[in-house]
Parts: C-alpha cells; structure tokens; sequence
C-alpha cells in the first residue's frame, strides 16, 4: 500500500450511467479522493446517499451559481471530470471558466463517445465541439476520452423477450448497410477503469484518448447473440438512403424529441456507413489509442458480457430513468 | 546530387503570397515537380508567365468543375498545397472530395495563420475549421501548417515615410493594451522553406505543425524600427474595451467589408489581448513545433529584415493588388 497522498478528484454528473462507471473505476483504483459536485436538490436522492456509503464526499454545486461561487467549490479539485446528459452539454462553459480560475489541473469534459469528427455528422458530438472550443480558448488542460459504443447497447431483441430489459431503443434489430462495418466497443463498466489510468497519466495532457474493448460489425454481433443464447434473431436491414430521408426536416435543437429521432439516425450513419467508430480513424484524427497506452489493460470481452446477459446478471442501462424518451425510441 | 525521381506537388493559389512563397522554397530544394493548378481565364497573367518561366507546369483548372474533371487534374498529383484568398477557403471544399478520390497522399489546406483556437476568436480562422473539418471528414491524409504573423506585417509607419509602401492596414501604429504580449513572427520568404521540409516529413502526416522564425511583442518592435531606422515611431494605443466595442454589430459574412473592417480586429484582440500567437499554445493545441523538428532550420532574423526595410531592399507585399482594401483600410 502507497502512503502517497491521495489525488482529489471532482465529479460532475456523478449519478449517470457514465458517472457511476468512472466513480467505480476511481474508487477501485485506490489513489483519489472523490468529490460529487451534486446539485443541491438532489443531495438526499438514493443514489447520493450510496455514493457517499461508497466514501465518496457530496458537495452541493449549482452549475447556474456565479463565478465565485463556483470558483470556491473547485478550490481543492486536481482533477474535474464531467460527465452530463446530451441536453445539458453547455452547462460545462462556467464549469470550464471557473476551472481556469481554480486553477485545475486537469479538465476531462463530457466525451465518452463513438470516434465521430464535428462539423454536421452528429448534432451531440457539434454541441462537445463547442465545449471543447471553450476549453481550448481558456487553455485549460485537458483530456478528452472517448470510448466507442458500450456493450450495453448492442444486443438485439430475441423471440423468448428474455433481452427486452436491454433495450433503450426500438431500432435493436436493425442492420445498417450490409451490416459489416467494424466498430469499436466498450464495455460500460471498463469506461471507468480506463479513465482512472488515463488521469494519471502524463502522456495525455491535452490530448484525445480513444478506448475500446473490441472491434465488431453488427453481423458478427447478431451471430454471437445467436451462437450464445441460441435464438434467432430478427434482422430489419436499413440502407443508407432511407437513413438519409429520415434525416429530412429534422432541426438541430438540442431537446428530447430531437435526440430521441435524430441522434439514433445519426449514429447509425456515422458508425454503419461512414465507418467513423474505429481505431485507425482515431489515430487518423489524433487521438492516442488505449491499446498503445495499457497493452497491460484487462478488457472484459463481448463474449463474457453475451453470457452475463443469457444468465441473466448483465445490468440494465438507464433503469427507470429516461422513460419519456423510451417512449420515443417504442413509438 | 540524387537521381530519385521528384515528387509531383500540385499547388492551388500559387500566385499569391503565400503560394509564392511556396513555390520558391519548393524550387529551392529542389526535389519536387510543380504543377500550379492554375485557373483557365490566368494562364497567361504575367505571374503564372514566370511561373513557367522557373520549370513550374501549369494546369488548367476549375474549382467548380464536376468532380470527375477536378479529379482528372489532380490524378498524378501527390502532395496537394492549398493557398487561397479569405473569401475563397470555401472553394477547398470540393477539391477535398477530388482530392481523396484521386489518391491524393498529402493535403495541406489553406492554413499559414497564428496560431488561434477556433470557435469564435477569428472569423477567417472559423472559416479555415470548416474546411479542416471537411477534410477530416473525407479522411483525406493532410498537414496544417501554421506560422504566425509576417515580418512583412509589423513595421509601423515612420515620419520619413520611408516605410508607408510597407503599410497594408491604417493601423500600422497601433498597439494594443499594453503592448507586451509575445507573438510568434514569421519572414513571408521563409514559410516555402519550412513547407519543403514539412511535406516530406513523416512525422507531419495528419498532424498540426507550428513554425515561426523569433517571438517578439508590440514593444520590442517599435523599439527595433527606431533603433535600425533612427526615427521616432508614434505609438496609438488601443485597450481590450475600445476593440471589442468596434466588434459590435459587425456582421459574420465572409465578405470585403467584414475582413476590411472585422478582422484587424479580431487579430488584435486574439494576438494581442488573448496571447494566442505563442509557441507555448501551439503546443498546447497540439501542434508540434518547427524549432522540435528542424532545429538546424536558418531562419532570417527580424532585425535582417529591419535593415532590408533600411535600405529600401525589403520587398513590399501585396504589391498592387487588394487596392479596394487598402483604401478601406486607409480611410
């Protein structure tokens, strides 16, 4: 056991899917005193109270607070890691200018995405380019992860229904294309594991990161669900021109009715037809590649993650959060 | 002398400043083939004449050809350099997609600006992002080459008038706040010499890279011009409040006006104000650095340039063109 001082480490949006993956990667990794900067009104919610049975410490924060107020919550904080919901990406613009004045030593702004290059491809990933801008204008350092498309995403509704609890959208068993573009995938729960290597690491101040598990197509996908939970499975086959006549009229309002029609078209472009999700094109567009940093890194495999689902022990994502939206996805 | 066969580069924009520039530091080392893409009704300019008359082929093109006629012309091309006026960057856009279909192996987009972070700052600089942000798209292998401020920009008038045919702006006597911030200058002649090293260097592909001869603030320059001229040089000075008041109400249109009247401005605010223009921020950025990769690159100084300026040798830029702009300028 080291008896270094431990790395104080403020977390924003601590509560989400992400959120939990990057505390739980922290606190395995032993070395960092982890703040959740909480809104005050949800300081009591349960899962607060657990992260702080976790030890983690809550501090009530108020992204819409003034500068100085803002500024006194991040005094202590080395490193300030961010991590909200698609509707609340600019909130991350005082964070960032309070950071710089705090003196951080190390901004990790909302990333967390699929290798997708800004300027029109995907509306989620504009509205991180502008964070990104900001942090760059204010020279604070940074680092920016990003992690492909989670495991947890991936699987396809089967006959038996015994999958329907993984479902956030009802597009599960649609194929892009002809269904063999690779795309690069992450177990959720390895984000967290990965993110508390790359804080620590000074190969990547101010640099981009790319993390991935495995590479994929969604053939080999709907095989392995198959091979694994012996049912076959539904392929709806989608081609790029319908994709493109979806994107028709739709606007770049960064609210849920537009998340819930155009992201899920916009990914299925990028990562299906364009071929962004994947590790050569993020060495092409400057990111560090994980493999290189942590060839050391335990990964957990997709194959491990289909049999935890067929057992019936995989977690659901966004358990009884984003209702509306999966109403959506269901329509 | 070697007898490897030369690598064939295309240039667009190679009658101008910088594409001169470009064509003479290309010619001097002596191992490339130029083509100048070259505009049908400009063929017989005497520019593109002398062109011809230094070994460089000239190739009729047009940017707003089909692409398969912009493709026909770049499909021996090898490394493709771009240098086009501000209100023509958009014109990059289909050359970009010619340029991957053709196999070009090396794009350097119009860049050749200081250092300044998109997203706001500049204009011209947002301008310039979206044709990176294109050619990132298009996964087109490219290099940006930045390189600061020209000497040929930063010496102010002097009551001899012996330096007024070295004014392309009215405010060749302003400085700005206190006039102490460091900025990276560049001799215009020397930005070919630094492009002939960048374009066969491998560790430049897909890559930012930052050159620039010496670092020097407002100060330091008007100090140099009195003591190589021997004159008194006025200083107006201007705070960060007055500059980003002329802002107000100022359009964004890519347009004579805005430029005239917008982007003095905004250099003066970014280079000045912000300190946006120092190696230490390329660096941050991302950029690698001209003094890391070519540390025995001869760099004319800005005191040589001082005393070409002395001696009536220094050569006055935009000699004859921009006329409009300059008299907007000079109002």
């Amino acid at each position: 056991m080291s008896s270094s001082p431990k790395i104080r480490v403020g977390i924003v949006g601590a509560s989400g899917e992400t959120g939990t993956s990057i505390i739980n990667g922290l606190l395995e990794a032993g070395k960092f005193d982890l703040i959740a900067l909480t809104r005050p009104a949800s300081m009591t919610k349960p899962i607060n109270l657990t992260l702080q049975s976790q030890g983690v410490t809550l501090r009530p924060r108020d992204l819409t607070s003034p500068q100085p107020t803002l500024v006194a919550a991040l005094s202590d904080i080395e490193i300030l890691i961010s991590s909200v919901p698609p509707m609340d990406l600019l909130s991350q613009l005082p964070l960032i200018t309070a950071a710089k004045t705090a003196g951080v030593r190390r901004f990790l702004p909302c990333a967390y995405a699929p290798v997708i290059p800004p300027g029109g491809v995907h509306i989620i990933i504009d509205e991180k380019e502008k964070v990104y801008q900001a942090m760059k204008q204010a020279r604070l350092p940074f680092t920016v992860v990003d992690i492909g498309w989670w495991y947890q995403l991936c699987v396809p509704r089967v006959p038996s229904g015994r999958t329907d609890g993984y479902q956030l959208t009802g597009e599960g068993n649609t194929i892009v294309g002809d269904g063999a573009m690779p795309s690069a995938l992450t177990d959720l729960r390895d984000v967290g594991r990965y993110v508390a290597r790359i804080v620590v690491d000074e190969r990547t101040v101010n640099r981009y990161v790319f993390v991935w598990n495995e590479v994929w197509s969604q053939r080999e996908i709907f095989g392995a669900v198959e091979r694994v939970l012996g049912e076959e499975v539904e392929r709806k086959f989608v081609g790029e021109e319908e994709l493109r006549e979806k994107l028709e009229g739709m606007g770049d309002a960064i609210d849920l009715p537009t998340i819930a029609t155009k992201v899920p078209v916009q990914y299925h472009l990028s990562l299906y037809i364009r071929g962004d999700n994947q590790p050569e094109n993020a060495e092409y567009l400057g990111y560090l590649l994980g493999k290189d940093l942590y060839p050391d890194f335990e990964a957990r495999s997709f194959d491990a993650y289909l049999k935890e689902v067929m057992d019936g022990t995989a977690k659901e994502i966004y358990k009884g959060r984003y209702e509306d939206l999966k109403k959506m996805f269901r329509k």
